[in-house]
């Protein structure tokens, strides 16, 4: 017997315990030293309080005999599939309340959605990118063609005959750049993999932050797209679930392989070998979607694009080449100076005592970049922005 | 581009849903007929009050952004990791809060374990067994050998050289049979897995109904099993946490495979692919091992385990021949008269208006024989013996 050596040729991240050790260093010589953590990619505020008083009665619920709730359905209660559906009308994208699976995050959903394919395949992965794409498809062994990104398409890669790729791995608005495709972007993937048979994986994570009503939130509005994409999606970001997941995962029935709906066989992985969100969570997520969930999220998010403009004003005060930032809540910038990412990681946190993220650490394209995250608290965004300033002026 | 083609090799069961729509046949035509189910391996008592005051504590902290939880560690935090170690403690098994990954169920794990093995290997299965089993190893086209439990080794099938198997999964309490596994018998399954250097994939989400001391309610209390097994351990049985979503896995650090430690296998793939447990469901499975929780869970068990009592001695009443049902919720019975598994679903249903599950659905070597759970309401088991006995008698 043996292990799965293709573990073996997954490359360690040192990415996040490398940021963590060299924060650790500089804090212990410098202790009195005000640092100001810009880099993670994790949300800050607290979670709505529509969402908290669903969830305590949920709790409630499930602590009387006459309410309690045992196994639910492993693809997610009626009751949120529907509320995911009419969420999706708004967006003028029509579903079947079973086209929608809901998930414990995208996170798992993007990784486990592999079981489905035969292994023999072609990925096709842009670069840089949010480092799960690469490791899933490595784990399996599979073949994997990247897509560059870069400065000059925006680190926005289009496609281009000949690409090939089974899968296409797509996430916009973006991690980490927070570069968002446009319609017509979109709809030049949609044509390309219905053309060669290759099925979008798109990661919309992060779609609750596009406020430029031109710019699509969902592959769905994309004409074409439900014979060949899957979508990822998450309340994570939408409505801080970073710590409590809950996500959904969309699969048209149109969406055929081999005479088989895709549909059909994901219902079957996940009944097999998965048993549902909590059913207090999922009714969490429900209430993101009442008059009052969206009031509070729409605030949030709107609290996080502010932090994001502040951010996008200072570097262009700089003249900084960046993107990201207007309907994301990254910015993704170049390091001045013909730094590479490292060097500036070092300057920033030793001469302003801000931390960012290495935009090497996703991916070699990402080299020479940095990943600024708008998910602080204001007054703190304020300070690292007038230091930057200050240091590069 | 293919689907996994091994996903057409999985048999649909119909077993839920035959048994679903033969008792709405029956209700239709008979409505005035009391039908009661116990059929169903789902817990009925609500959640402890420990659990459900720690839930709403933590809901309460959600929303508060002084102690609103973000991201937590995807093997679980160490609040619960470290409970679930102490809980390993008592049982004279000394484990590290490492080698404890918290899940979102036995049964995710159990599915996803495989990705850590190289698919060209040879899993051993018990005939009949908790279907999981079989179809995760049929979905990667994994080769299976069957083992045998049958009457004549009271559903406990035992080690023969030759079996091979370089995965063996074993669970114990047993789903559906009830049966368990003594210490000999685990002995002798871990010399052969030591000896032929297999894995054992131990299902222990039933251990806590174990109330007679002389039997292992883990397979670390075996001597030599943390160099050859892996344990699966849930809170849906032990506390109610069906629908609630939380469990535990262990992999020893002496859990060597080529040179590789499996639990650093392990801890890639859920860091990949697994973004953790909620917090909130954390916080609640916590509380099982509080004083309280402790209490209370005993309680519920106890009241299945009265149950189970009396289910058993009906049988005994009426010289049916059963295993199960001492240390565990399922009564596992011999079909009298010589009928199978659907002949008597059929006659109890329509001539004692009593619903089980009929033991075929669970393999071949269960047809003849029929699962009864212990996990319905006291008055309603009672009753149903007693039109049971009167059918039989």
């Amino acid at each position: 017997m043996n292990i799965n050596s293709n573990y073996l040729n997954l490359e360690e991240s040192y990415l996040f315990s490398t940021i963590a050790r060299k924060v650790k260093e500089f804090q212990s010589a410098n202790p009195e030293a005000k640092v100001i953590r810009l880099g993670i990619g994790d949300v800050t505020l607290p979670l709505p309080n529509a969402v908290i008083s669903a969830m305590q009665e949920a709790v409630t619920e499930m602590g009387k005999a006459e309410t309690f709730k045992g196994y639910g359905p492993e693809q997610g209660y009626d009751f949120l599939r529907n509320a995911v559906k009419d969420y999706y009308a708004t967006k003028n994208v029509q579903l079947e309340a079973d086209e929608i699976f809901i998930s414990d995050g995208a996170k798992s959903d993007l990784g486990n959605i592999l079981d489905i394919f035969e292994i023999e395949g072609t990925s096709l992965i842009p670069n840089p990118v949010y480092p799960t794409y690469l490791d899933t498809n490595t784990m399996l062994g599979r073949k994997i063609n990247l897509l560059d990104g870069n400065e000059s398409n925006n680190f926005l890669p289009m496609p281009a005959d000949g690409d090939g790729g089974d899968l296409i791995y797509l996430c916009s608005p973006n991690n980490p750049t927070g570069a968002t495709y446009n319609r017509d972007q979109l709809k030049a993937w949609v044509d390309y993999a219905n053309k060669n048979g290759s099925i979008i994986l798109f990661d919309s994570a992060y779609e609750f932050f596009v406020k430029d009503s031109n710019l699509p939130t969902s592959i769905f509005e994309i004409e074409g797209a439900k014979t060949c994409a899957i979508e990822f999606c998450s309340f994570s970001k939408t409505a801080g679930f970073t710590g409590t997941r809950c996500g959904y995962t969309v699969i048209p029935h149109d969406l055929v392989l081999n005479d088989t709906k895709l549909n059909k066989l994901w219902l079957r992985r996940q009944t097999t070998k998965f048993n549902g969100v909590p059913y207090i969570i999922q009714k969490g997520a429900a209430a993101v979607f009442s008059e009052q969930g969206q009031k509070e999220v729409e605030e949030n998010v709107k609290y996080y694009l502010e932090n994001a403009k502040i951010i996008r004003e200072a570097f262009k005060e700089l003249g900084f080449w960046f993107v990201g930032g207007d309907n994301s809540p990254y910015i993704w910038i170049k390091c001045p100076e013909g730094l590479d990412s490292w060097q500036f990681f070092d300057k920033l946190l030793n001469e302003a005592n801000v931390v960012g993220t290495p935009g090497v650490g996703f991916g070699s394209n990402g080299q020479g970049y940095f990943r600024i995250s708008a998910f602080g608290n204001r007054e703190n965004v304020i300070e690292a922005m007038d230091r930057i300033k200050n240091l590069f002026k």
